[in-house]
């Protein structure tokens, strides 16, 4: 069974639950409405050693801020800011003490930057291998929540960063060149927490999600969700060294996709600008049409064969 | 590093974080007002295979029961009534579909049966050893959180069911019985969650913790919680089979340990009766004293070499 085929199957069997105002499964986080104008959102992943990470490929202090900081990114794809989180580490039985307290401290590091609290957790023993589970809770009004079903035809696509950094980064470490730049920012990706709070709060921006799987996969969810397609300039994408294939396909970028009025996307680039310093890059437009991703090239469609990346 | 080493390095890392109005770390959930006179809590639990489950011992039917079992317990605890669920899975890979359907299951069967929807999770593959975390979501209204430090001097000591029958099921499974009756209540222990939200609407109750490790370890989270102590009245503990050990010491029997104000003793225990049909046990009372549980047998003090179970 795949990952999505047991999502799936637990979803059916979930079916008839009453959710006690908890919104259903789709998105970055689980949202509930508490009242005040108020949600508070929920996103968790699990990492495990061998599979997500090898212990002597990063630092302890890099797999902390890095187990952290995925979830955030999920927290702030939502227009939220994270305020707090849960933490379960299973370790090995006589692991040393050094590994685990390297984990805490580049957690922590981030932490403090981000203003976020640990308010819980588990710690336990496993027989060989790490597994942590981050849990990230956002919290912020409830009309700065955006959600991947809300793209509409009409709306400009933007990406918050350049891509392919991270992918090209794995390719330096899987290479045997861990000390490059790019390995450096696979091993340790930043949350687009201010952008994400800061986009929230736009009511032009309407779906947006993270960057986890790549462009290829991830503008798709968007599309399934709002039953649209979309047209992506393919030379307006901010390919990290120009390598396009590493920046639609390759994933944990963890920039933030979004779209938006089209009549706003200037005015949104500009202010963007001005907070940020930094370039909102507009990469395509919404169109109404199957859920579908059209790649235009200087005006011409191409027909690459991109895909994002496949866990599980 | 043990368990509670991890726990505390973490806590002192994160002293000078704004905590965002989530309560501290050392009660069963983490509580957040959400305005209203309501509370959020939340209590997250990470089990691995070969630490804390057998693939072969118990069925995924069972293991999904037991996953969110001792996790409802945790929000049961607080006086409060679980209403969602968050569930990550690793599972290795190449492993059979049919185990992940079965874990499903189980733990859909008893979310129906406890009107807990599922809200989120994760799923991902791992290299040799299933991991499970949950995380369970408890709402109400604040003013039924009970604590562990709410202990009194005064106060009487209960039990909300017998004890010591998860700990006898584990001796047959560990000595081959697999099939026995305690058996099967060590692999399908059920929260008290009904209990739970009764005791957090009854003012009189103090502290309340549920027993995953054994009440002589257990009862002491409350006594250092509160800075209180404790006299136990051994010949009132309703131990299964009259083995008083095994209902001191055994583990992961998830019956609630409450403390009542003295004078409401009896009507509480009458009303408990009218609710469920079963006795509520009152087993001793707390002292003003230093945090420490003297052992009384029919008026003596006794000093028998009873402790908990110890996890990591």
């Amino acid at each position: 069974m795949t990952e999505f085929g047991l999502i799936d199957f637990a979803a059916r069997l979930f079916a008839d639950v009453d959710r006690h105002g908890w919104e259903a499964i789709g998105d970055d986080c689980t949202v509930l409405d508490i009242g005040g104008g108020e949600v508070v959102a929920l996103t968790t992943d699990m990492l495990v050693e061998g599979v997500h990470f090898l212990r002597d490929a990063a630092s302890p202090q890099e797999l902390g801020h890095k187990a952290l900081a995925v979830n955030l990114s999920d927290v702030a794809a939502m227009g939220l800011r994270p305020v707090a989180t849960l933490l379960s580490v299973a370790l090995p039985k006589g692991m040393e003490d050094k590994w685990a307290r390297g984990f805490i401290e580049g957690y922590s590091d981030l932490s403090h930057r981000e203003g976020v609290a640990l308010v819980g957790g588990d710690t336990t023993s496993s027989e060989v291998s790490i597994a942590i589970n981050v849990v990230a809770i956002g919290r912020g009004p409830a009309s700065h929540v955006k959600r991947r079903s809300a793209a509409c035809a009409g709306d400009e696509v933007f990406v918050a960063g350049e891509l392919g950094a991270s992918a090209l980064g794995l390719a330096d470490i899987l290479a045997g060149r861990t000390d490059t730049g790019y390995a450096a920012i696979h091993r340790n990706p930043e949350a687009q927490t201010a952008e994400g709070a800061w986009l929230g709060g736009r009511s032009e921006v309407h779906a947006m999600m993270d960057l986890s799987d790549g462009l290829a996969s991830d503008l798709m969810h968007i599309l399934r969700a709002s039953s649209c397609g979309a047209e992506i300039d393919v030379e307006t994408i901010p390919a990290v060294g120009g390598d396009v294939r590493a920046a639609v396909c390759g994933g944990e970028d963890y920039k933030l996709l979004l779209t938006a009025a089209g009549e706003r996307a200037e005015t949104l680039q500009r202010d963007f600008g001005v907070e940020f310093g930094r370039e909102l890059y507009r990469v395509g437009r919404i169109v109404a049409a199957e859920p579908r991703i059209r790649w235009i090239e200087h005006g011409m469609e191409i027909h690459p064969d991109w895909h994002g990346f496949v866990h599980f």
